[in-house]
């Protein structure tokens, strides 16, 4: 920056791939920030923020330090589905703000996007794909993709519709280069086409793209009519969120926290402690009925955390097992009593295998036998519950409509105190006077 | 199958998509696979194979099943870096029988892939691209393309190399489609190429994949020779199985456990469920040094879920954050000291929240403030530890080259219990005139 000068700052800076002028940007302060839109066209900012939409936070920051022309012309320049992820980072005003003051052409299409639902395939489909009719040669179809080249997101699949619009085929461009030029686009298209509805989940998208190893997939309305296009680098971060947010729910933390401060940190991992540390108050209050049965007999109060640590362990594994299916599966597929049904017997049988070695041990080692008999029980029994609960807490939650995976695994954890707390004080108080 | 029509069975199996037909073949029998085998020459089955080769586990069987040569051709007929991850899951005898069988040049292929080393970027790259000298015209190059194009695994990019095929630039079929095909390929090519090297880790090249929007990144060695491609379709197994790793450890389960007979899950669970078994022993044998203490004063065992469930609630969180943070980081990146010093005191603060919050809630249900400073000190450092040890295993897990992920989550909680219960107790011990 330091010259100023303007040509020397273009011509190193637009030579860096996208993502490295990116993180360029991102490491600038404010006050430069604001040369650089002085230094870049509209358009040039469009492509750098097609390639960081869906990591930076700050967007809405970027966005007010522009111009406002200035950022609706970046917006309208961005392919419509990135444009789209960065608006609905902001104030329903600001939206319209940029769509008045985009072309009209670009902000009827980003409006028709903002229509769709959140996580289904509307959401983030872009409507820059290239679409042919069939009767014509190959000749003529490369003629029309090399004019819609440079505003398609994709130009290696080339979608075939009819007069309505309807899809009717497709043929990528390796089938359009190896066939002959004078072939017949209806000859050498294929018609057996996956699509994706716009209304159906990006997850199922994300598994049609991964099984078949597309490079994207048309999305369609209830009439095949063609309404976007859904590629592969989207998909990607679909797949990532996907993990990411199971990963954080089995941890009850956000972990994708960006924020080195510990404050910040903090703040945001507290809610899910205090909460939780509630309902452990109930597991407490629980064993508070039973302090006249510690004080009788407080070598209980030594097995308390392993039964609970154990059943909760056993818990959390069921959970994730649960959790990772219905995420793969579509709703056909799911089969609740057969999984549920399944978790029981893996519970069963885990529970007795656990139960019995746990009562030979303290067994042998406490040298009692009807001790380790209650322990050996209770832990059967909170082994099998903690089971069941893992897999139909999320089955329940699938079916509601919630997120599976929402902080369910200290949930469960807690969950299962509170339970193997219940059995093993419960199956205790019948041995006690055997015990002593 | 039943009028044994083969022309009618080719007409309609083949029209299916590849996915769709793997679909079929494996929900076949054993008996009508071997007819299927009759009915489809090896190409055909290699082009099928591809696109399952991540997903299938009982590949051995399928290629027992075939005539060895028949196996050998479709292996021969694959994308070598396809075959290389069928061949990787049979006997080192049965590799060698099929690449002796094979012809001469996809035999070399195959074994040079098989030289590198597992999670390495030469793994999982295949030598199928297409390469091109600078110095021709736009038109030669898409001769060159179009008669490379039916065996090149992707030809939406084109590698630009030197006489000693060192990689000196990259050019995408777009720019050659939307530029005169008169230009010079020197001309248009970009010579800022992101490539990875043979022995970089996949996880980087994924990383790289997803942050470029790349659709495939070339391979290269130390002297910028190229040697292979990596695909997208391939980085999105990998960020699934990296996922998938993260979200199995955490849990102490293999996440994709396949199978629906609880006697195998049981068995694939329980390993780990004895293991921490036995960890949980020693938090138990620790607490029965207490025993006399709980039995002078019984109150102290109803809060020891408490505090060894909210503590281990909090090392979950720090290590799923951590385990996070390393898997997104390059070796460069990575801060150690920085990383756990932000965690020391994230844990510190959440600790103070959380002990000030028991502490009263404690000291106004119980009347009894002394009880309740006492769990609200030990939250406070039980957590601090919690949240500690979190960050600190998985970074030296990492230092030491494990991965940070195996089984985490359930060692944490056991080792959280354990060092909860030898906070909580001594610091009661202290308290114990006074509380009583």
């Amino acid at each position: 920056f330091q010259g100023e000068n303007i040509e020397r700052f273009r011509s190193d800076f637009l030579d860096y791939h996208l993502y490295d002028q990116a993180q360029i940007y991102l490491a600038l302060s404010p006050e430069e920030r604001i040369t650089v839109y002085n230094y870049l066209s509209a358009n040039e900012m469009a492509d750098m923020f097609e390639i960081i939409e869906e990591d930076v936070e700050s967007i809405e920051e970027y966005l007010l330090e522009m111009n406002n022309q200035y950022a609706a012309d970046m917006l309208a320049n961005m392919y419509a589905d990135n444009a789209v992820d960065m608006l609905k980072q902001l104030k329903d005003e600001r939206i319209w703000l940029y769509l008045r003051l985009m072309p009209t052409e670009a902000a009827k299409e980003i409006r028709a996007l903002l229509s769709y639902e959140d996580e289904t395939a509307g959401a983030i489909m872009t409507p820059e794909f290239v679409s042919i009719v069939a009767n014509q040669t190959v000749r003529s179809a490369m003629a029309i993709l090399k004019s819609k080249a440079p505003d398609a997101e994709t130009i290696y699949y080339i979608y075939v519709v009819n007069v309505d619009n309807v899809l009717v085929g497709v043929i990528s461009l390796r089938d359009l280069i190896v066939n002959d030029e004078d072939m017949m686009i209806s000859d050498i298209m294929s018609e057996r086409i996956v699509s994706v509805n716009v209304k159906e989940g990006q997850e199922d998208v994300a598994h049609k793209i991964r099984d078949y190893d597309f490079l994207a997939v048309p999305v369609v309305d209830e009439n095949n009519v063609l309404l976007g296009i859904i590629t592969v680098d989207d998909i990607i971060d679909v797949i990532d969120e996907e993990a990411v947010s199971d990963f954080s729910g089995l941890a009850g933390v956000d972990v994708e926290e960006q924020s080195e401060n510990p404050f910040v940190a903090a703040s945001k991992r507290l809610p899910w402690l205090i909460t939780l540390l509630f309902l452990g108050m109930g597991t407490s209050t629980l064993i508070s009925q039973y302090e006249g049965l510690i004080s009788d007999a407080s070598i209980l109060s030594v097995f308390v955390t392993l039964i609970t640590g154990t059943s909760g362990n056993a818990g959390t594994q069921s959970l994730a097992v649960a959790v990772r299916k219905i995420g793969m599966q579509d709703d056909e597929e799911k089969n609740l009593f057969r999984t549920i049904l399944s978790e029981l017997a893996t519970g069963l049988i885990s529970g007795l295998v656990t139960g019995i070695t746990i009562a030979l041990v303290i067994g042998v080692w406490k040298q009692n036998f009807i001790l380790g008999g209650i322990i050996g029980i209770s832990m059967l029994v909170a082994i099998t519950v903690a089971n069941l609960a893992g897999s139909l807490i999320p089955v329940l939650m699938d079916r509601l409509g919630f997120d599976p995976a929402v902080a369910s695994g200290p949930f469960i954890s807690t969950f299962s105190d509170l339970t193997s707390v219940l059995i093993y004080f419960n199956i205790a108080k019948h041995f006690i006077t055997t015990l002593m």
